[in-house]
């Protein structure tokens, strides 16, 4: 039990559900995560997660009563202002659905939706590997990218409030087809579905290599053997030089004091680390690429539940106060 | 004669002076510009500079006393906070330069140095195609390119405190060189100094074009030849590819309200505006495209003069009031 105000933080991602409940330190006290199971659709998925929000109240030891915002985190297009999520690319059937206003009426108290990559650059902005910093971007490497910024201490919405699509940065003109229509994202060579496809077109060629072994190639198969075998050498070189070139232009253009990087493919370490840290310090311009930090994310898993919550907390606080923040 | 306050305004390029005094309405009194004649070198420039600023001040009807503040503009790299010039590509004698505190003894009041295409940014902001805008990016298209960016309200300076250097987005991997060192930067297709360069290189080749005629080709001819010759066509087509190609990946990432493009190249119009504003229609994420305006500086050469004036006027009247403002 707490007298600390504290939020329910909810993350809905197209593969898992993760639900917590966040202290004003940061701390995530009994995340629970659970598979999104897509298929069955809102209409089932929604109460389910308002469920696991309940029993994640519960054995944190706390009653609804005792929560004082809920913040949600969901992929884009979403409209962070109004809380309503406009047509999410990994939720299809989501389109126009008013999560906000959903979540304020079953908890009593008041909802705020944040993109995903933002909640997690200002969870690490807070709480991680971007304390003390006053401007940052977030980029999260996984089965597609995403990206959020910290401006001068300030989460950054954007005018359309999904704060940033650093996947869509152009490496490649005429290059392989992104997810968005473009040719030659970044997102189409350094996220793990990307570099998953890219080895398996390869390997389908008759490109001789250890990954014909298996099953199912995956991004961290190609990150693993990506010294000891020529195809995944080549594909995971490809695509930390895409990040490395999408990563030197972020920090030309924002001039960053921090750049944190995670998702899935951080689990790579220093495979994905060192190359992306070498652009920078040899493509950036100076004084942009000596002034910026390179680093892993220090929240991982937790940093969009734990960004969600602060957002929320944030607000609620700054409300009760009665300091106006920015929509 | 005004009781209103206003700052003395000093944009130092490496082509020409500008001076003026700037009122807190933003309007430019007695605008003053010469040629800076570089091979003099700063102790000569300096006086001079300095000695257009109290002739700018006289014929705005003022004394030195009357001046609140002095802004000083200049392009990078430099270093705001200190108000210290530390090597300005196109002043490369200036290194080091203390040019901050030099103008604030001359003229007996604070001086505030900031990055010339921020600058550009802040009046528009403020006084021009920004007016109404949370979010903006600047850039400038001209001899080089530049840029400058105004998050939630605020003007961005970065973690160097050059505030973002746009021309260096990478459009063509392996591409042209570019001034940084870098391949493929849009600076090294959409500048005026790389379409000329690219137009020269072509017809030097023995292309047939019209451009032979000429004995030095500008950026200006192959605009205005570019719907009717082949080789003016091609140049200018790839250049303004490039541009939407990296304004598509800024709106991508920073989802700013709106674009503003200043710089000499903007006096070819809809030849340059129309095919960027397809690119970012075409390519740009939704929703982030939806909602950007793409549009000319409204204050054209004065928008870096306006800048720095009124950044140095928004400083003296937050100090005044107690307010602490972010260096």
């Amino acid at each position: 039990m707490s007298s600390e105000p504290c939020a329910l933080a909810l993350d809905i991602g197209g593969t898992k559900l993760a639900v917590g409940v966040v202290d004003a330190d940061g701390t995530v006290r009994s995340m629970l995560v659970e598979p999104t199971r897509r298929t069955e659709g809102p209409d089932v998925i929604v109460p389910r997660l308002f469920d696991m929000g309940r029993r994640s109240i519960t054995e944190a030891g706390l009653t609804v009563d005792e929560v004082s915002a809920v913040g949600i985190a969901c992929g884009g297009p979403l409209d962070s202002a109004a809380g309503v999520l406009l047509s999410p690319l990994h939720l299809p059937d989501w389109s126009q659905l008013p999560i906000g206003a959903l979540a304020a009426a079953e908890f009593g108290v008041p909802a705020t939706l944040v993109n995903d990559a933002s909640a997690g650059a200002w969870g690490e902005f807070r709480f991680g590997a971007g304390r003390g910093t006053r401007s940052l971007i977030y980029l999260t490497v996984s089965t597609g990218m995403g990206g959020g910024a910290v401006f001068n201490g300030e989460l950054h919405y954007g005018a359309a409030g999904n704060g940033g699509e650093f996947g869509h940065v152009m490496v490649r003109p005429g290059g392989r087809l992104c997810t968005c229509g473009r040719l030659g994202c970044v997102e189409a060579y350094a996220s793990g579905t990307a570099i998953a496809a890219y080895a398996s077109e390869l390997v389908a060629t008759g490109a001789p290599s250890s990954l014909n072994e298996l099953d199912a190639i995956t991004a961290a198969d190609v990150s693993a053997r990506s010294t000891t075998d020529p195809v995944a050498g080549r594909v995971w070189g490809e695509g930390m030089a895409a990040l490395g070139v999408a990563i030197t232009d972020l920090v030309n253009v924002i001039e960053p004091d921090a750049v944190i990087i995670g998702g899935g493919l951080t689990r790579s370490g220093a495979l994905l680390l060192h190359p992306v840290r070498e652009a920078v310090r040899t493509s950036a311009m100076p004084p942009a690429g000596a002034a910026v930090r390179v680093v892993l994310s220090e929240l991982g898993d937790a940093a969009c539940l734990v960004g969600a919550g602060t957002v929320a907390l944030d607000r609620h606080l700054a409300a009760s106060k009665g300091v106006t923040v920015h929509a």
